[in-house]
């Protein structure tokens, strides 16, 4: 989560909503690193989570993560929950929780369904203070920035 | 639709699950096409609605899609859905309801939480027949190959 947490920071610095992502494999190696990337590429589907999961399949020339474990400092939305499980991660560990976007525990809550294909072990709340201050002073720079 | 079904035999004829999808501007012209690659492209996020939404923001650069319309053949699952929340799409309208793997109506159903970004306008069933005989058409071929 540290190394996330380095992520996020990178995305804070390039004006992004400071989210990191990684890929771990079942070795305990770490495949990909990403943060938020939607204002660099104008891309709203270009999140921490999406990115670092594209990259992983790229780099290992496959479709699936099965025993693969995906660190991200934010609980993921309802999209990246799903394509998580369209990935089939094994685990999702999380930093903060998101009542208002997460789609994990909250909202959408995408693996609670009985049409969910898998259900990846969840990890929620790991280092979430260092991930909630962060996310805290990037928008509350925002709000100062555009006042 | 008539086009979006042109779009998901394509993906038939490519040995893709046969779902197409286009991006309908608010003046009634099509911005992007897409059907299915995730064999192709080795990536399960590979769907059509999402790369429909992709090569529709590329190609009017920028990154939301207000006013514009997602046709697709069958029912967004939940992480399509979600990204045409991301994209503040304005209109969904789709073809087969998805009961298994359909996000909108079914198990997520991504817009029906207060937690919901954004709720476009959702017409569905249009032209379901034909879309369902497709679907359907293309896993009997599967499991008659697979045997």
């Amino acid at each position: 989560m540290d190394i996330a947490l380095n992520l996020a920071n990178c995305a804070f610095d390039a004006g992004e909503v400071p989210v990191g992502a990684l890929v771990i494999s079942p070795e305990g190696q770490i495949v990909s690193e990403a943060f938020n990337q939607v204002e660099k590429l104008q891309n709203p589907t270009a999140h921490a989570e999406i990115l670092a999961l594209e990259k992983a399949c790229a780099l290992l020339s496959r479709k699936r993560l099965v025993g693969y474990t995906l660190v991200v400092t934010l609980e993921p939305c309802p999209m990246c929950a799903a394509a998580a499980m369209h990935y089939r991660i094994d685990r999702i560990v999380f930093g903060a929780y998101d009542p208002k976007g997460g789609g994990v525990e909250h909202g959408a809550c995408i693996f609670s369904h009985r049409q969910s294909l898998h259900r990846p072990e969840i990890i929620g709340g790991v280092q979430e203070q260092e991930s909630q201050i962060l996310l805290k002073n990037f928008f509350q720079q925002m709000r100062s920035t555009s006042c």
